[in-house]
């Protein structure tokens, strides 16, 4: 390790030194960020080292729950299909039995707790039942996992709002007005859309965005196994469908995709320059 | 430092030994937070203790720029009002200087650089000046500075969908359809909206939404001075100007402001009875 590495340890001890320490029976909700370790904060860190249980989604990777303690209990509590509300109870009633013998429980999820998530849902099961807990936001892939694909969520020529949004009801009743969000002309970033992507896509286009809006898939955002697909709106599902992309999936939608080929066009160029 | 934080500290290590160095003439855009230097990410923290210059935003606290090296040169880059655009020139213009030296330069800015952050500007101009650089995210004010208020972004019996939304242009021509906005029914985030909150509210309402729908507003979030006020739609600019609420603040209007309530009234509960 050099210097300025060393320095780092340095400074982020007197960080972390003012984060208040897990409480006995308290459950931290923490977000794991986009996948890479790296894009964890320090106050995530800091709760997965003093956990004594860790409740963790499929999506968290292994170098983030090796943080855990030797002694500390690692529990998967990945959806797999079939009864999702049910198991959503389960994993609320776990952590609640958990933090009720005294434990320090930290419930680890991909991305931020609080955006699509459920972990509001959890946080108000755990206040209603008395359990104390707090929230340790992470960055969300909607937003970070673009980012690492050179797309900006916002740019002043391009857009003034940037809407986040759920794909997993698909077009369906309980799903969301596709009709109105293509009507306000700002981009879109779509969480668990693959499998109802045709669907989605149609809708939008009924609302009124252009077949030739830029569209992007960026798949397992800042892993090893990251996958982008860039786009057309109206070719969108044709050409994931090619490429096999598989979720974890970010779709965003609009202008600010074509932003990224201006950077990274350049970034190419340099590179061969070089 | 007890033997937990001890161990924080060498797993931090290994994760921080994956960062890629900060290389000579590279511009690293780097994500501030909300506020609280906990919040900062592993990677953030690695390029700010190799840079030779930190190019920094007003609102950056002052513990996380003592992470800087001591032969590191900081300097402000606050806009002040006056000329924006000029000034957002100056600060590119720095910026490529710096890099032209050989110095490995952060631009550090409050929240995520790519959220309402004009990193895409600056990343678009390096791009074409042949400067090397990179993006690390961070956590967004509108998103984590609502977290830790205790209003998650979303709940599934709430919303499907959260838009976030820059009030600096206000009402103006060249800002946003907030009619259109209001029509999709989904919670409203807004940045840097309090010199323009009252026209604003305004449009939303004639955009159909209800004068009661709950609003917030978090001012300075996560920092020592957070302020919140819980209002309405109807109410909003008043409570805000009663409180003497000063930028910078985010607010947000919808549902969601509503769980609030149900969090913490159970939390203040709590705190009662133990």
């Amino acid at each position: 390790m050099n210097g300025e590495r060393r320095q780092f340890l340095e400074q982020v001890a007197a960080l972390v030194a003012d984060v208040p320490a897990l409480a006995p029976g308290e459950v931290a909700l923490v977000g794991a960020g986009p996948g890479d370790p790296a894009m964890l904060t320090l106050a995530a860190v800091a709760a997965l080292c003093e956990a004594d249980v860790i409740v963790h989604d499929a999506l968290v990777d292994d170098r983030i729950l090796a943080l855990a303690p030797a002694a500390a209990v690692l529990e998967y509590a990945g959806k797999r299909g079939g009864k999702p509300s049910a198991k959503q109870a389960d994993i609320t009633h776990r952590l609640i039995a958990h933090a009720r013998t005294g434990a320090r429980v930290v419930r680890l999820k991909g991305g931020d707790p609080f955006v699509f998530g459920r972990g509001g849902e959890e946080v108000l099961e755990l206040s209603l039942e008395g359990i104390r807990f707090r929230v340790v936001p992470g960055l969300t892939a909607g937003l970070a996992g673009l980012a690492a694909a050179g797309i900006p969520a916002t740019l002043r020529t391009v857009n003034q709002a940037v809407i986040l949004a759920t794909g997993h009801a698909g077009t369906g009743a309980d799903g969301l007005d596709w009709r109105a969000l293509a009507a306000t002309g700002q981009p879109i970033v779509l969480y668990m859309a693959m499998a109802s992507l045709s669907p989605i896509v149609e809708a939008l286009l009924d609302g009124g965005l252009a077949p030739g809006t830029p569209a992007a898939i960026v798949a397992s955002a800042t892993t090893g196994r990251e996958a982008v697909v860039i786009s057309t709106l109206a070719r969108l599902a044709a050409d994931a469908a090619a490429a096999g992309i598989d979720p974890p999936a970010i779709v965003a939608i609009g202008g600010i995709v074509a932003v990224r080929e201006r950077l990274l066009g350049t970034a190419r160029l340099i590179e061969a320059i070089r």
